[in-house]
């Protein structure tokens, strides 16, 4: 019999399943209304326009759309991106942006071009879950840093850095990965204050920032802040966007936008990863967005995603028990909220509770990369329409409301039999 | 001023663009005849196919293909596949496939999952320049193996291995990579004997197989041989293979066939690298298997490329000087065959002539992990046109008659003054 692990990479032995992806299978009971999943509203896809954009490509250009194409992705698409990214606030040109295939491809290929094995990236506490994947994949160490409502702990993460210096891993500091627009999972925005001083951190300790924002489009309340890439003196952002929630996640089309020479090389990642991004996709989003469709998708988005959010926290304020403890955040735009429950309750044992009451959410441990974060779990309000969301939060609340009372009659329990 | 080189990965140092990338960039000239990408005929694109196919996944099922995807890809598709394999000669199932953005991407994955920095790597010489891409992309040592008109020298490969675990390496040798069918650059097939001596060393050393066939479907003369996969006995082969060639490169749509624990482990580096392939691409490639389109699109395939092969062979017989040591391959499928020059020429200085004739095609240290090779090109005969694979070859010939009276008169000349 043959061994395999004998043959794996160091990194290979490192890889798992996600345990949230895997969760995501049970979500997929009949019946259940799911918070789990981060996937985009299905009803709102533009299917007409995107019937008559393919059409017109493959009619005009089919030729061009079905063959190879350049690595760099498709510049009359990139010309349009530029256009995009005025609107949000970032100044750049065509050799700034790297067409990829979306956001989590993006970071594979900045995790390969910066990571040995070892490295150190700074991560909010909680972070992203395929930004966890990438860096694992790279054997990377990430460390967790406290995060409040308005982002990173700019204190915590220079307390960090400083303790790693000190024990003598200075060349091993690396990456500082932040979502800073209602990010995923915990729905909070980083303030501009912090990111300013997130940045001066980044240039006095020599680090990069990657900046994922792939729901900055997607506010719904509150002011825009400026990107972290714009508020970069010393070009160490690399900023990570997708066309996933604003257009469609199954053209798998994202952008990243950085300094040259760090998009070079990514260029260079990318050849030997996958030659290059799809063409036809490319063709057809380079159509979609010349007609100005994008726009008016993202003001859809726009609408339905901030009647869901204001149904999520109009339910949990009308059904959730008064617990000390028990909180959620309010996000200003994006997919996600995230509840923290009181101390003494798991996540996941709720989980198995809500998932009799047929509903489902994802635990917070899975958005830690020491799998913390046991009291409190994800909530997406994109996915399910406005009566489910009413209706699950109701169930959630019961789940809730039940998991208290056992937690007290087994406190009463013990307290029998250990007077 | 940020200092990108003291923050890059050892591998991400080790990046270089393609060399034959950037030389494809001269090749576009207005007027120039190019047999140096491995592009496929546009002309064969079944446009109308697609159009029909996309308009129907997209009004049936807009709603998925629209979506994120699992990250094993669609079922369906993997169903039309294992029925696909069959006519290969491969006896497979769904589990032991995997979807993948083509097979750029299948090699990204198995380095990936195999290979520390320094592992070794044994490949054919030539070898594909993508291999070389990705296995460099990891820090691979490759090691080139000799290899002749039936495919890698049995002999010689396990010379090299014997030699590497003398000085130590034993647990370093990682992979045999091999394209069996119509090999990329060289244009020859390995023959069953080869294989099954290839597996026979591979079993003895404890050596994976990557046995990469992305023309295996286009033969247009002699028998088809046995796959790898199939003649493995000990679960040691993995089968890359991909649309590009046979469909249309533009989806970035290719497929793995493997063991199961081997295609487990790659699904988690995939999830990791880009989440998912296009589940468009994927819903339409379904319907388009489904309906029978492939084999048809693979017969007009065929029947063109064939005409091609035979149009560059005759032509070459035709209009080539005769000159002891100039000699070509003749494969019996795919889109390349292989030149070799008198070894008194360099055809990078052949390649400057060439583009003055309006001709192109690439050097073969493209195709050489240490750039070796240097009397060799490699011909492309799938793009080009009849007429103008006809007239290239005219204009390469009186490429090469030039450089030989110039090499003569020098030679020549050198004579006079140093009597």
């Amino acid at each position: 019999m043959i061994n395999y692990e004998k043959l794996f990479s160091k990194n290979a032995i490192g890889l798992k399943r996600s345990e949230i992806r895997e969760l995501l299978k049970v979500t997929r009971i009949p019946g259940i209304i799911s918070f789990a999943g981060g996937l985009p509203a299905p009803d709102l896809f533009p299917i007409e326009e995107v019937k008559d954009v393919t059409d017109y490509i493959l009619e005009k250009e089919g030729k061009i759309a079905l063959q190879y194409g350049p690595t760099e992705g498709d510049t009359r698409l990139k010309e349009e991106l530029v256009r995009h990214m005025k609107d949000e606030g970032i100044e750049t040109t065509v050799d700034n942006i790297l067409i990829v295939s979306a956001s989590q491809q993006a970071l594979d290929l900045v995790a390969k071009i910066f990571l040995n094995r070892k490295d150190f990236v700074f991560v909010e506490e909680p972070t992203y879950v395929g930004g966890i994947q990438a860096f694992n994949s790279y054997g990377a160490n990430m460390v967790a840093v406290k995060s409040d409502k308005d982002g990173i702990l700019p204190e915590s993460l220079e307390a960090n850095i400083k303790t790693l210096i000190d024990k003598g891993f200075s060349d091993k500091l690396k990456l500082i990965y932040i979502i800073p627009d209602f990010q995923n999972p915990a729905g909070i925005t980083t303030s501009e204050e912090r990111r300013k001083r997130i940045l001066d951190i980044a240039e006095r300790y020599d680090l990069i920032v990657i900046e994922d924002t792939p729901y900055r489009q997607l506010r719904y309340s509150g002011n825009s802040i400026t990107p972290m890439i714009t508020l970069d003196n010393s070009d160490r952002v690399i900023s990570l966007f997708t066309f996933s929630k604003i257009f469609a996640p199954g053209f798998r089309l994202g952008w990243i936008v950085g300094p040259k020479e760090l998009i070079e090389k990514i260029i260079m990642a990318k050849q030997a990863a996958d030659l290059c991004t799809s063409p036809f996709t490319q063709s057809i989003t380079y159509e979609y967005l010349k007609r100005g469709y994008l726009e008016k998708q993202i003001n859809i988005i726009r609408k339905d995603y901030m009647e869901k959010r204001d149904k999520m926290l109009s339910s949990l304020e009308k059904f959730m028990p008064k617990l000390e403890g028990l909180s959620w955040t309010h996000p200003e735009g994006g997919l996600f909220l995230w509840v923290n429950l009181p101390e003494y309750m798991d996540s996941r044992e709720l989980f198995l509770k809500a998932i009799d009451k047929k509903v489902a959410f994802v635990i917070g441990e899975a958005f830690h990369p020491q799998a913390k974060c046991k009291n409190s779990f994800r909530l997406n309000f994109s996915y399910a329409t406005k009566e489910n969301i009413e209706e699950g939060i109701k169930r959630l609340a019961n789940a809730i409301k039940e998991y208290e009372e056992e937690i007290k009659n087994k406190k009463f329990g013990d307290s029998v039999v250990f007077p």
